[in-house]
């Protein structure tokens, strides 16, 4: 779509309502929440929702928000690849050509929207928000560009991956131009945890094995672990990243028991190993960098299949 | 200094020493190669010293380096802002006027050298380095532009700290159209750690403590603690920052013992507080959200003397 076609869609409504994922991320938030406050400034009404509500951690974009009392008249979603990704608690909104409009980033997306606006290349939603507004020729308000730029901040790991492109930076060199206090921002998405998080990585860090020459690291989470542990289940997700930290390591393996016998596993590697092409040999799939599977047996058993595997690709 | 008189500096001589800051980081050494490179691609002889060594962390940046055969007819220091930081090993070229010229964007800078180009408002030496060769109109390197890049995101914690400019964000947009594999430098300076780093911040996060209703948290780091890990003495360097990424922390302590009853205190604060008072009520300074000093005696009296200045200033 064009933006002056998404720009036309704001114009010709009047009341919005805006959905974002489950689990919600800095990206989905700020996306919803910038679109909110730039539809209001236009304005309209509009109201931002979530399945699972919205986490205190990003209280900065919404400390300010009401939501106001309407009938919705068009539906967008911002950042959601697929209906499902709504959550329970949107389950009305999922059916085919419920939602109006889906603006998203992801390549994968399932054109589950009346209309679809997807850009695979661009590295944030709220990076793809923020090209539209910015094309409307309108003013952007601070706590708009705050919620723009916490999204793409969030998905980029601030402007740490790959995804992030020359016009990544472009647009954060113009975001700063607002009052919106990046360093702040930044502190909260990057370097702040729950005194839970600390407590749950430094348990499974102070477990972390190394095999294969310590080019294999593994961190295994089982149910006992996570009972002991006394931190809410939701602060174990996440932790993928950490084998794959320690210097030397091509393979990082995370195992996390999902029933009796029944283990998850999370594989990241470094450009010297093709982490898909690992997880297909299980049965599993995803990227080359990160991919996932799921293996029965025994948690020794487990482990031993993929480090017998790991062995294989690696040499002794 | 304006650019092209340092540009006329580069052509003007033929033989190149450039000087790098001891404990060397990705800025120092990044405005150190890049420098490097781009001299010799100019057809001049150039070579780079360090008092510390180059770390094998940082070895991207110099894997294909070779320090070349001659006698120095024109010295420059990158990222120097003070003589004694040029380390032991290169204690002959500390007096004042042996070096040449500094290239430094560090506001206290000594200016030590014969001719000083500081930028304070600029954050870090290499951004100065890619202005200096841009206003050239010469070619830079793909190697030059990876040393570049990687001593400005080291600097600014990948564009996460508040020294980040909007023309720090041009900087990296336009060193990204280069063959720089920038995902790739910014994994090993942000995402990777030695074993015994990983060993040691496990450690001493397991020991944090919190107190005053965990507005502040502490980590005390003892002789006795330093051994027992068997871990190089260098890498308890730079913990100061675990403290406060616990969320509701206002202030971070880390309490590292140098002799029997002698302790250094390092102190991190959020905006709700100012770390260099903090300090200077026990004789130390520094800036206002990090700051240290140095209190004596038993590990018990300096951590007591600690939380009751703490509470005095937060408030039961």
């Amino acid at each position: 779509m064009e933006y002056s076609e998404i720009i036309d869609i704001f114009e010709s409504h009047d009341k919005f309502l805006i959905i974002t994922h489950k689990s919600p991320d800095g990206d989905t938030l700020g996306s919803g929440f910038g679109l909110c406050y730039f539809l209001r400034e236009m304005g309209k009404m509009a109201n931002v929702v979530n399945s699972d509500g919205f986490p205190d951690r990003y209280d900065f974009m919404y400390v300010d928000y009401a939501p106001q009392e309407f009938e919705p008249e068009y539906i967008i979603a911002v950042d959601v690849a697929d209906p499902a990704l709504m959550g329970s608690g949107l389950a009305a909104y999922q059916e085919k050509g419920v939602v109006d409009l889906c603006i998203d980033h992801h390549i994968s997306n399932k054109h589950f929207a009346k209309l679809s606006h997807v850009e695979g290349d661009t590295a944030a939603a709220a990076h793809i928000l923020y090209k539209i507004f910015k094309s409307s020729g309108r003013k952007i308000s601070d706590i708009t560009a705050k919620c723009l730029y916490t999204g793409i901040a969030t998905d980029t790991g601030c402007f740490k991956y790959e995804n992030t492109r020359p016009d990544t930076h472009l647009a954060a060199a113009e975001l700063m131009a607002y009052d919106i206090d990046f360093a702040n921002v930044n502190r909260r998405m990057f370097d702040v945890k729950s005194k839970g998080r600390i407590k749950i990585e430094q348990i499974v860090t102070g477990k972390m094995e190394y095999h294969l020459h310590d080019r294999c690291a593994m961190i295994c989470i089982t149910t006992e672990l996570m009972e002991s542990c006394g931190v809410d289940q939701a602060e174990f997700d996440g932790l993928a990243s950490i084998p794959l930290s320690a210097e030397g390591v091509v393979i990082g393996i995370t195992v996390k028991q999902r029933h009796e016998r029944v283990f998850k596993i999370s594989v990241r590697t470094t450009e010297d190993m093709d982490a898909s092409a690992f997880c297909n040999y299980f049965g599993g799939g995803g990227h080359i960098r990160a991919a996932g599977c799921e293996i029965r047996g025994t948690l020794e058993e487990v482990k031993a299949k993929l480090l017998e595997r790991a062995e294989q690709v690696l040499g002794k």
